[in-house]
């Protein structure tokens, strides 16, 4: 395993300098754009790293997970899914078109989405939804605490005017209530966590493992929780990437803009990549080429 | 003149109880919906009446011409429009769609367009701009001041979520700046302006007489303004039934969810009408009728 | 009258060279860009040229009107208007999407409409039903017969996939029955007419006279067409430059792919101007300069 | 498993009588709504059926996967998605509108989408092409022969405005080539073959079972090409409820407006299922729910 992960690393660092930084969020520009790590952690515990694997970064859509399974467990399924689809979308993350002709958003993965999961969290306070969202989030990637970005945290508020129109619209729609700031600043809290490529395998290895913990094998989330992620992350998990994704890759992955991609192969193990620079989509270049060679050389697509 | 006017008033009261309330702000369907008034005032300073035209009523997107005018002076002709464009939009009043695939709403007569213009208005706060909004319109209305429904004012902030989203997207793409809040006041105080009848025929006699005051002759709003507006009155004056209305009435007039109707008849007159139900594009149903009597009788049509 | 057309000529040659040919129809990209005519003819029938005024060039979309003229003569206004609106719709001339959303074409000035115009139009060949539009194009233009592109009709046929579109989704829509073909035909013999701006400002001329003939005082249009006419020419002539053409020259017009602009100015003249390059929405540039300068020098604007 | 078929069978029949026939193909509403059957094959070639399995219906969008296996033969992957994506749409099955903002519909499994495939099949007429997909058809369903329904086939050319429409945007997208009727032929062609449930069943088997022939093993359809039909039918085999069947089902499966759906879990089982009423998106009601049932008993999601 070790030499196919470092083969995979190899591979996709030929693809380093294609696709851009996240220019909508002017903090990610910062990143190095050469970094690259690649991250697996198997069901039965098993781990390996290559590259930049101890770097973090900012966790972005991947965040949506973490989101979505808080508000099924506060809301449940019902009340979550009666304030949007779970459809793929065919638009771009942050589209807010389709909001003026359907009442509520595609699916918990696109902007809007998770905006109204976002609004299906308890909690008197932006933070302290927050909070419950980060211990969840510390739970599945086995560290003791996930810290913040507060940069990042800031200028996603100030410059996340397209966000704020797909809040007052779903607002308008009866699909989101409440305080439109306080759920953008739970879904900005929650974006900005920071992850290295090795959590975001762990997390993946419990998604994997039917949401159960590693060794002590208690349930993290629940287990149809679990494989509703799966189906999601299968589904819409990389934007309108996802269907030639389905295709190269063929595993359950979500991506998010701080160059993260998470994969979560059923009962066999999780994977992380980072690399900052993304495809038209919002998607990590190096990271799905990572992704591609590890599931043709490991045989991992489910289809 | 009063045979006309009298005439009008009788065919069009044949239509009273079609069309709608203006469901969206919960505040105007409590006006009575049986009422009907119409209004001339001639460039020569002669008027007459007929129905309910002293029924104050607000002014909602007839106030959109003021804020235009006050605009134009402030920020000029070409920083206005390079906030947005001067083209019949083919969308509802409301809609956002647009805003995703082009950068400026089409004109300043549908929302988007109204909320950039506000922008666009000088001030401090809110009701400094409101000030200097509600001070012209006294002048083009001759009346010593013009009041404010503050019910209608506080029920549009509150369920304005569809305008707030508008606002958003436009400080998304760069075509407002500042305090969203501010902007958004700035157009609901013009909104809340209570008017009747009678004082929209006189503001139609204003734009009708080049801009100058009916007897002092004074530049009310400049030449080119009050030529500006009555052409965008003619395009975008009442939606997305401007056409039609250009066909069967042929004048150019601008339209309020308050259930107004302000026509200019070039170098003629001004016509106020005023009856609460709506067509579906948001145009008062009984006002169109009685200006669409008016005009074949009076021979108005410009085209 | 020379003077001030000679002026206008030499102002709007200024701007040869702007603007893109129309590629869209490859036969009409051999036309010389440099060609530049503008014809007055009084509705009193004074007339004056200059500039390249007996060039011939395929008349296009400006065809629209006399096809609508037919159209009404046969069908009737109730018929024709329940297969297409009449509200300007804010898309390019050839778009599609909105027959997705809404049963008719916005227009009879969209290709859409003006397609669906067609099959409104009697007669068993699509040559019969032409043979009629160009016999009232020869009345209004005063002349003995109006002569045809092959090459352009030809090449119409064979590239016009979009319009083709149009036409099976509105027999799918249920406003264009009948054999698709024969409707695109009669569209197309109709856009192929060889006109010249003189031949245009006749007919201007002729819709600015009440659909009167100039020497004779026939009625070659219903004076209530004429009106319907120049009402349409005025919102929905010039696609999506309508709104800004109304501010910059103020009256009714109709353009052509060809490098073709016909205006009507109510009771005084028509004006016909021809300049192959064209603007982003499809209208001569040259056209509309020498017209924005007529309009303001001789006071023309309607509003 | 003939138990848990059964069981399923009975299940989903206190579904009948919910859900619309496919009223856009006037032909297909003659079925009796009433009608259920369920069939399984297993990958080691056992089977089992209940309900009406002998019924024929015509197989409808289910033949797009043999049009693209055939396509993918003759013009290869890279030509064959240089005309089309891979990505589910968000749209209905028969929608325009993205062919104006984008040059190639967005998967195969679409109409837009199959119709560009047509245009990837080699032969000189739509006859030729058609009976290459049903060569290849009749292989994969172990019979002899597949028989068309020449009523269906008929109705369809003469209703198929929409795809009609379709094929010449895509024509002038420069996406489609050659002549549009042809290629609307080869699609109806397919379209109009009878099948019944066992037969769907067999096919799912044989792209279960990686493309081979259950007895003899031979390569029906290319390995590569059977996943990636199994991929394309996991993302847009039930267009815009392919997301929730996902996490309902969770096995690729593609329905047909027949009334039929077909199901391939890999390296298990094909399943197929008939009930002629529809869902709001055009998949069979019972359908769907006899294969929820097995999907729950027998574990069969891949996520």
């Amino acid at each position: 395993m070790q030499t196919i992960i470092k083969n995979a690393y190899d591979w996709a660092a030929g693809f380093l300098g294609q696709g851009q930084p996240a220019t909508f969020i002017p903090e990610l520009t910062k990143q190095d754009p050469n970094q690259l790590g690649v991250a697996i952690t198997t069901c039965d515990g098993a781990s390996c790293q290559v590259g930049d694997c101890h770097v973090k970064f900012t966790i972005q859509s991947i965040s949506k997970l973490f989101l979505l399974a808080v508000a099924l467990e506060d809301s449940g399924f019902d009340y979550v899914f009666s304030r949007m689809g779970m459809e793929p979308s065919g638009d771009p993350f942050n589209s807010i078109y389709r909001l003026e002709t359907e009442r509520a958003p595609a699916n918990p993965m696109i902007n809007a989405g998770a905006i109204a999961v976002s609004g299906c969290i308890r909690g008197d306070t932006a933070e302290q939804r927050a909070k419950r969202v980060l211990a969840l989030a510390a739970k599945c990637m086995s560290v003791a605490r996930v810290e913040r970005s507060a940069e990042v945290f800031r200028c996603e508020v100030e410059t996340g005017h397209r966000n704020r129109a797909l809040a007052h619209m779903m607002q308008g729609n009866g699909v989101l209530d409440g305080n439109v700031n306080e759920h953008l600043e739970t879904y900005y809290h929650a974006c900005s966590m920071l992850v290295d490529c090795t959590m975001l395998s762990r997390f993946g290895a419990v998604l994997a493992n039917g949401g159960r913990d590693l060794n002590s094998g208690h349930q993290l989330v629940e287990r149809e929780t679990a494989r509703l992620l799966r189906t999601l992350m299968a589904s819409c998990g990389l934007y309108n990437r996802a269907g030639e994704f389905a295709w190269r890759v063929g595993v359950p992955a979500k991506s998010g803009s701080g160059g993260g991609i998470m994969a979560a192969v059923p009962g066999r193990m999780g994977i992380g990549t980072f690399s900052p620079l993304l495809d038209e989509q919002g998607n990590s270049v190096c990271g799905q080429k990572a992704l591609e060679y590890l599931s043709r050389k490991l045989e991992l697509p489910i289809y």
